[in-house]
């Protein structure tokens, strides 16, 4: 039997096993060691009332047969879609028809799933440092060859995050197929502004490109001026397919429901010039390769919209960003150079003494008993750099910041 | 943006979205028409009692800080594998290890993304009929041609079921690298002998080829001595992955809960002839692109191997397959010509007056109101044929047997 032999391009092991297996070693050498973990950017706060409600209330309909729900429409149930189409969008002046957005059981599923309809030849453009689930997912599709010395697979094309440029690297002016955006930043924490959106849609449609615009911690945007939504900027509907998850705005990391937005006017070309719209090619991908997320997590992602729902989940965002705020504030104070963390949950601070990601991540796990992500992580260009994340008790939070001073300060 | 050109090498729907639009069509022009279901093969019975207790609780225990539980383990909690290996495997004698298993959201995942570990040259063999995600997933893909004018697609080797060989063809003769199977088979509902997998075995072994073995319907088999699972055969460790669905088993098809086993003796070659692990190339595959089943729905699952969920699911297993007999009985005494229904919850009958299955389907529609599943939808060796499901209140059974005789007797 013969293998994908582009499997072998990738290093050993993804990036957050690799942390876990770092944090099991070092607790198997200190058992009494209390490790705060504000590393892999999973939520702590339990779900919201309303939607544990719901689930219940959905968990006893699946109980008796005159309610039973067995197979679900692939796409997600109305009560659902239409719950995102007003509330995501339509309340932002942006009209999504229903059968533009596909639920589905998690972002990371839709991020690594989506270069499937591309071609293999098309060429992708990532930023650095990225999410590597991007990376990863064309990696293993073969569209790259073995990465370099430098970390870097040739094939893609880099989009490189700088202090200068606030880690929202501009368009690229070589042509790409697709481009892959993430903002609020995982892993910088930073965002984009609404002229910063409005050059990459305008590059998206001068040269024929797609954006895969992943809005996973939208919800965490602070600032009213910015744009939520890609589709906010004119013309995006043409080019640009959203990512958008309840994981971190509703706490659904261990629930798992997700969506993702693809316009019918978003299209691509086949080998011979012909036009084809990618609603219908992921259409046929979602309805043959998915069965649909499950029902009970669907009535709990729609109760994340009720009054009730909106406005429990939002005060555990505010709560989550007043954590990011006290790390801003408790970090800038011990001297660490500190972006991001305002408009998301993430700070991407420089690392101190000249330290590698990874060896900031051994001192920071020896010194403060502090779990963080190394940035070197997401791509060379984090290198130098390390992501803390703000989900976690304040408690934890507090005794975190006071480790970190006594550690670094 | 260049897009996936093999994906304009599929039919423009996929056989249940189609069945789906001409049963609208018919209940908009006869609103008051009482259409039975009878076709995609979806269960009825409410969940059990003991999984929608233990769905309670977990839905409680994400409402509380001290309880709620985020990101899971990409394979699956402990509690659900460790359930998995004592009662699916341990218990028939075969032994697999806790990381030989993959907990999913559902088999039409596993079996359309478990192709993305074989290279892009790997030859497949499929049966005819064939459940249709094993060959749309390999299209889409691009390890074929575009179908030929009988509906198969050059590139892959196909094993014709027919009623000589009671539908479990044998083994090719040519090289292939993988060969899907699936036992009791969906769609015909006949099962694999226990000599037919020792031959499987033997060849897979002697062939260095992979066997796909879907068991999603293994708990409806009532000869105790058939076996459940292919590792009951010597040797297929070495050679089969498998997989398994709690769908049919414990009426989760709209709450999404699978596995797949992948034994760490099963090995593929790359390029260099080096032999390489599945299991670590899955393994791989599934944390990059996949975050864990949904915690409340692996709880549910779990309650489904407690005493009382076992013994509930089993009574469920049990109506359905009273239900399979009394279609037999019924449509037998109609004149009808049936395969499967056994050890399987679906009927493989003969079309009368040599109607084409599609023209069946319609005809049945119309003059019984029931909805089958046209052979043809499962490959060009399905024409002529017709899948009845067993899934269904008992009212709706009798009725249907009863305007089908009326129609058809």
């Amino acid at each position: 039997m013969r293998i994908n032999e582009h499997y072998a391009k990738l290093p050993a092991s993804y990036l957050f096993p690799e942390i876990g297996r770092r944090v099991r070693a070092y607790q198997a050498a200190h058992p009494d060691a209390n490790v705060i973990r504000l590393g892999i950017g999973d939520v702590t706060e339990p779900l919201a009332p309303a939607i544990v409600e719901a689930m219940h209330a959905a968990v006893d309909e699946m109980g008796h047969r005159e309610t039973f729900r067995g197979y679900g429409p692939e796409q997600g149930y109305d009560f659902l879609v239409e719950a995102i189409r007003a509330n995501d969008y339509t309340s932002r002046g942006v009209e999504i028809a229903a059968d533009e957005i596909f639920v589905s059981d998690g972002s990371k599923c839709d991020s690594g799933n989506i270069q499937e309809i591309f071609s293999s030849a098309a060429k992708i453009a990532v930023t650095d440092p990225v999410y590597p689930v991007y990376v990863d997912s064309n990696v293993m599709a073969g569209r790259t060859a073995a990465a370099g010395p430098d970390g870097r697979y040739p094939g893609f094309l880099y989009l490189t995050g700088t202090e200068d440029n606030n880690f929202q690297p501009d368009p690229p002016t070589a042509a790409v197929d697709v481009a892959y955006l993430c903002s609020p930043n995982n892993p910088t924490g930073t965002v984009a502004t609404r002229a910063q959106l409005e050059r990459w849609v305008a590059w998206a449609r001068a040269n024929d490109a797609v954006i895969l615009f992943d809005a996973a911690y939208e919800s965490y945007i602070s600032d009213p001026s910015l744009p939520h939504s890609i589709y906010e900027i004119a013309g995006a509907k043409e080019c640009a397919i959203e990512l958008r998850s309840f994981s971190k705005r509703a706490g659904f990391t261990g629930v798992r429901c997700a969506f993702m937005v693809i316009p019918k006017g978003v299209t691509g070309t086949d080998p011979g010039g012909k036009r084809v719209a990618l609603n219908a090619l992921w259409s046929r991908r979602h309805t043959t390769k998915f069965n649909g997320a499950s029902y009970i997590v669907q009535r709990g992602a729609a109760a994340a919209y009720s009054p009730a729902g909106l406005e429990q989940t939002r005060a555990q965002i505010a709560f989550y960003m007043e954590n990011a705020r006290l790390l801003r504030e408790g970090l800038g104070a011990a001297g660490f150079t500190i972006f991001g963390g305002v408009h998301a949950p993430y700070l991407w601070i420089r690392t101190t003494g000249n330290l590698t990601s990874w060896a900031f991540f051994d001192r920071l796990l020896e010194t403060a008993q502090v779990v963080g992500t190394p940035g070197a992580g997401f791509g060379p260009a984090g290198e130098g750099y390390f992501r803390i994340s703000a989900f976690n008790s304040r408690a934890n939070i507090d005794e975190a910041i006071g480790r970190i001073r006594k550690a670094f300060g």
